[in-house]
């Protein structure tokens, strides 16, 4: 009988507690007086947390792993030794960060082997934890660098240039963190997973408001971001007669509705917002000669995105007349599905364990992002306090931390089991 | 004969250079490194200013005097006692200014009282030079304090209370004015005048592009400004739906075109200019609750500058929704013409002295506009380089300087012998 057969019932019970006392160790390391935490990547405080992971895997016998993007990996061998199960997700935090974001999907996942290490159950294959390095991007930006390493999608020459703002290199604090911890073996990113499972806080109040404990995330919305500049020419406001003006926040107001405009041409899923307008000189008395202004646009299917991406580009050369445009494109992050088997593992462990569940979308990106390309891929999403998330006052219950930790160790056991071949992991 | 009577002609010549020298001798007091003036209202420098000023009247024997409200005035005697000819500006610059907006009018002035001096011409009514308090308003806000409270439109309690950027008031400098200059009698605010001429810089390019001389001003455009605040509701822009947004950007770029449409329905007089937008909380990621900017509207004619004013108020209510708008009314400066003898008679001492002059409408406010309701008033344009003005490149050239206050002292002659009774002074 394999895993995939057993009853959920028979499976171990993770220890919620533990878990939590856990939680409340690792916000000790960068805790700020608002109770928040400031545990930003490569810091000295995420590298005291590192620390204190791979410590309290070492008292459980997992082995710790770095590769040279900074990921940190704790394996729990399996019966055999083919691609594992990876579980996890980060330990840095923003710098006005709370206690959960990123930490519990880590600690999520350590609570899953230490269960199955105290009950002596051996996977059918390795079970690897991972806290991705810079997940925030709030100290080295863009966020999600070590994901992106580890699936290729970025060069590790490409991340260690990157500075934050007092001058430090990436590659320098990597070349830190390879010196801070000498007994842990380094490895070149990337390997052959079988499947990837991250858990997470909602960071929206989806959960909260239906009284839902567990989210079996359907996929990331993708995001397109640019910023667009409008060139007009500066003058006098009293005495530039109209028709001679480029009026660069006339052309703004013009091109923003007309962007608007194209953007809900595509439905009720698509998410278009002008967060940021900076208008120069910005004086009363002044023919405004240039706004710069940022477009945060969201839509689940790529087709979409890209269709309306391409509209919006076009109303800023179409309606900036007599003034110039320039688009500048910035992030370019694809939708992406999760895998259909494990988000029906998830509901039925779910179900199983008596959580009321349900299927949602994440508006916010994750790591996993960067998994669902190279694996089955799934999220475990819990509900947080109001939604509130970046911020000293998020919170999660502990019931609900503790269920989150369930479902991973339940559905990762039911990937552990599952084979590729028979479809199981579709 | 009277001088009204007497060929222009016969009427003294003033002295260019003897103008310009005193030109750039006040220059030297408040002068920046970059050849600009720093030489803000009530300051020590503008208080060294009026020093060096009153010091230059009692060489020639004319009488300084200052109102309360801190207005200088030098009075070279008439024939009779009656109202006098005001002539004059202000002494006050911007704090990155030039050598010439205000200081000029004021310079201009002294050299016809001191050109009737050495002519030994008694005018038949007193000169009275004039260089009025805070015209600038960079230092104390809104400028033109000394010749509002002159016209009674002020208080001096009011102006008293205003503070500056280190909380220095009005009141506080005003007294320290008076200590400053024991010798000097003191006076209440306003009297009874015959005409009032303020010579000053074009601040526009009208003048140099049609390679003229003199401008004859017609009257100050009216002004009106407003902040308008546009409140929506802050909300996530991967999650929040369209439908449920209160995008307060958005309600800005509907709110500007009408705005925009609404003025232009005005005709080609109109000046209207969105020319500061301040967004919050400004994010790229964060649908923005808030957005403020301010109105800058002008036109010649009041009526329809109320219209249009009405109607701008009209379109942010409108066009506000789902967001809420609240309109603050901030300047509002009537257009005020200026007297068509006055005018005539710039313009027939341009012509006589063989100076290409014209009509035009002063885009810029002056203090001159306070002066229009109480008495026959004008002011008479020369050329700035480019139009710059409020700036430390600010320059006008010698010729022009020395025109301008030729057509000063001719304009200035006729006008103290014109009568009321007679139509002259219509």
């Amino acid at each position: 009988m394999t895993l995939m057969d057993r009853n959920i019932d028979t499976l171990p019970r993770i220890d919620g507690e533990r878990l939590w006392s856990r939680l409340m160790s690792m916000a000790e390391i960068g805790a700020r007086d608002d109770d928040g935490v400031d545990r930003q990547a490569l810091s000295a405080e995420d590298r005291a947390a590192m620390a204190r992971l791979i410590g309290w895997g070492e008292a459980i016998g997992v082995t710790a792993s770095f590769d040279t993007a900074g990921n940190l990996f704790l394996t729990l061998p399996g019966a055999s030794e083919g691609a594992p199960v990876l579980i996890g997700s980060h330990l840095d935090s923003q710098p006005t960060g709370g206690r959960f974001d990123g930490v519990y999907g880590v600690l999520a996942a350590f609570e899953v082997l230490e269960t199955l290490h105290d009950a002596g159950i051996t996977p059918p294959r390795p079970i690897t934890l991972v806290a991705w390095m810079n997940e925030e991007g709030g100290r080295f930006a863009p966020g999600m660098m070590g994901s992106e390493v580890f699936a290729g999608h970025r060069s590790l020459d490409d991340i260690r240039a990157v500075r934050d703002a007092e001058g430090i290199s990436v590659g320098a604090e990597l070349d830190l963190l390879a010196e801070t911890f000498p007994q842990v073996p380094r490895h070149e990113p990337g390997f052959a997973l079988h499947a990837y499972i991250e858990p997470h806080i909602e960071q929206a109040d989806r959960l909260e408001r239906d009284a839902l404990v567990i989210g079996a995330v359907t996929g990331i919305q993708g995001k397109k971001t640019y910023e667009i500049t409008l060139s007009g020419r500066e003058a006098h406001a009293g005495t530039e007669p109209m028709e001679r003006r480029a009026d660069a926040v006339q052309a703004f107001a013009r091109v923003a509705l007309a962007m608007q405009a194209a953007a809900l041409e595509a439905g009720p899923d698509i998410r278009f917002t002008i967060g940021r307008v900076e208008v120069e000189p910005n004086a009363p008395s002044v023919v405004p000669a240039t706004v710069r202004f940022r477009i945060d646009l969201r839509h689940p299917e790529n087709a979409v995105l890209d269709r309306v991406g391409a509209a919006l580009e076009a109303a800023a050369e179409q309606e900036a007349s007599p003034c110039t445009s320039a688009v500048r494109r910035m992030v370019d992050a694809p939708a992406n599905g999760f895998s259909p088997a494990l988000r029906a593992a998830i509901l039925a462990s779910a179900a199983a364990r008596g959580l009321p569940a349900t299927e949602l979308l994440s508006a916010a990106g994750h790591d996993a992002r960067h998994m669902a390309p190279l694996t089955a891929a799934a999220m475990i999403f819990i509900p947080c306090r109001g939604g509130l998330s970046h911020h000293p006052d998020e919170w999660a219950d502990p019931d609900h931390v503790a269920a989150g930790a369930q479902v991973l160790l339940d559905t990762c056991l039911k990937a552990a089991s599952a084979t590729r071949e028979n479809g199981d992991l579709s």
